[in-house]
Order: structure tokens, then sequence, then C-alpha cells
């Protein structure tokens, strides 16, 4: 069970921590040092006895009146979604999706660091993209471990997704981020997530057509 | 509840539709007329039991030993979810993340279709991003009823989220799908929905934590 902890516990709780977590951030810029559950409820949009079920994995529990701590609340969070030390990422594929991720602020608050990037494009390999250089793919193999990086974020074509994803395998990256959209066949334990557009897509053109159709 | 039916239903179940459609249209592609929950278990990594509740809510009931009739099940699907007709929709933002969004060829497959992009940047104004005309951030009152577009796919910085969100729904966008980190404030009758790239880190993150730390 401890390694499919999204399953033992809910992945909907684990994918919310991050939205507390930019609310206490947030409020703590601003000086305040606890916070209600309704607060929280309400900024979330989902029930007070969710918010109190949610936080309660970290192993904080909110006070009756007073509500969290921030400070306390902020530093359970971070170490229960391992974002209290920095983890290093490499990425590979730097197409317009690999290149907008690499500009993407949000990864290092949340402790990722992508500290290189891999291609197979010649005119690709040698250049800088935001601050990152970009090497072949070949020098995977030799960097993934004198680098100790663990994560992987694959945002090439579908077509080279299977093959670059053993690629990394083989170098020892242990936790593949699938940008394509192909189911990947990995070793049981590579952790492998998979980013689904297509899934996001279906969420809105339910409710969409719920809305306009309430059969 | 008909507002809701992500609530009423099951978030991961409708996130999981797209991927059992993906499955479903590839087996078609080869001549296959039914499928067995077995083979669906397996491609998705969930259990048969979990299989055969995610289907039921299209209507279809898979039947002993034949299993689901790919056709039917692949047209029910696509109705559930709203993919059997095409949407159109507006992008607003075209940095890198909606430059790469307009290039993904997924949206087309399901039936949503970009038709227009539009950015404040007098030079990106009037040029064509994978063959998609971008224009000023201006005419989206005038272009959003006369194109009768009714999703909004907001790619813009953080810092500018509310009030282009606010601006889309002033132009009668009813359904927002949202990939800045801003939690936006929209009026009940409008839909939604984030795109939340560190609600996906922590899910990866988490899991590596527990893998080398089962605590």
């Amino acid at each position: 069970m401890s390694k499919h902890p999204s399953r033992a516990i809910g992945l909907p709780t684990i994918q919310r921590l991050p939205l507390y977590l930019r609310i206490l951030r947030e409020v703590r810029g601003e000086g305040v040092q606890s916070i209600s559950t309704t607060r929280l409820s309400e900024a979330l949009q989902v029930q007070p006895i969710m918010v109190r079920k949610d936080l309660a994995v970290t192993g904080v529990v909110g006070r009756p009146r007073i509500g969290y701590q921030v400070e306390e609340l902020i530093d359970h969070i971070e170490r229960f979604i391992g974002w209290r030390d920095t983890s290093s990422a490499f990425l590979v594929g730097v197409g317009n999706l690999g290149t907008a991720l690499l500009g993407y602020r949000g990864f290092e608050e949340n402790g990722l660091h992508i500290v290189a990037a891999f291609d197979t494009d010649t005119k690709k390999i040698g250049s800088s993209i935001h601050g990152r250089s970009v090497f072949s793919l070949d020098r995977l193999t030799d960097l993934v471990p004198r680098m100790r990086v663990r994560i992987g974020i694959l945002t090439v074509p579908a077509a080279c997704a299977q093959e670059t994803a053993d690629r990394m395998v083989a170098a020892g990256i242990c936790a593949i981020w699938n940008f394509t959209p192909v189911f990947l066949e990995v070793p049981p334990d590579v952790i492998h997530h998979q980013e689904n557009l297509a899934s996001s897509l279906a969420v809105l053109s339910t409710r969409l057509r719920m809305q306009l159709d309430p059969a």
C-alpha cells in the first residue's frame, strides 16, 4: 500500500493539498497566523468536512474557534507531499510544450527543479532554453546517475514516447511525468503519472453538456 | 445536481472515460468488435469492478463472456461526455503554453475545435499560429456571440487572469478552461475547470516520497 498512497489516501485529497498550500502561503505573506476551516472551505469551494478530512492526512488537526496554525500547516503539507526538499528533474523533448514547461515558474516554488533538457534535434542541442541547457538524448544514460536525477518529464511526440521512456528507465529515472497521450509500460517500481488533457476536457464538456441538456 | 455531474458521478470516472475511449478507438481501428472487461481493466490498470462501474454511467452494461460491443460503447461514451458534436473554443493568451495548446492535435479528435486565438501583444496580433488567426483581445466581445463560441481557454499570465476571465464572461463565454494558477471568481452559471500542474506534481512527489520513506 505504501507505494500507492494516492489510492490509500485518495487522489482528490492529494490533488487539493497544493491548493491549500497556495492559500496558506498567500495569507502567511499577509502576516496571518491562523486560518479557519470556513475560510479554506470557501477558497477551495469544498465542504468544511472535506477540508478537515483532507488536512487530517498530514497529521494536523484544526482547533475549534481558532482553526489551523498557518505555519504548522504549511510545514506539514510540504512534508507530506515531499516538497520540503528540492527534487531534480530532467525534461525530455523540447517542443512547444517542453519549452512552456521549462518556462513555468510554479515548479520551483513547489520543490521541483528542472536541471537540464534533452532532445534529438541537432538544431536544439547545445542551446539554452529558459536558462537550461539542451543536451543530446544520448547523454541521458551518463547524466542521470552523475547528477542524481530521479524525475523525468516526458514531452516528446507520441510516436517515440515508449522508446524514450525505456531509455529514461534504463538510465535510472525512477519517476516519469508523462505529458504524452501514450499509455506507457514501465517496470512496477517506476512511478508513472500521466497528464491527460483529454480527461480534463471530458470534465469540462460533460458539465457543459449537462447544463444545456440536464437529462 | 445536474450542473455538477462531476460531483454526482465521481470525477475519477469522468476523467477515465477518455482513456477507455482511446483504447476502444484503437481496437476498433484493428477491426475488433467486442472487448472484455479484463482487457480494459489491464489497459487502464484499474480493477474490473471499477471498469464496470465507470462504464455503467454511460448506460451500457457489459455481457458475461462477451464483454462490451466496441461501437456501441464508443457511441455512448462520446454522447455522455459531450464529444459527439464539435464545440468551438477561443484561446486567450498566446505565450508558450498557448502556442503548445494550439498545436495539440488531441483536441480535434475529442470534439474541441479552437477556432481563433487572442492576445494583447501587437507583435502577435494579425499573425497565424498553427493555422489559427490571433486577434486583439478587444475583438472578443464582438466575436464570441458572432461565432457562437461557448468555451474559453485561458493561458494568460497570472497577473491578468481574473481581468481576462471577466472579459470572457462579459462577452458570453459559458465555460472557462483555466490554465493559470489563479483561483478565478466567476458567476455560478459559468463552468470553470482549472488545470493544475501543482496538483499533478503533488501526486508524483507524494508517491516518490512514500516509496523512499514508507512511514
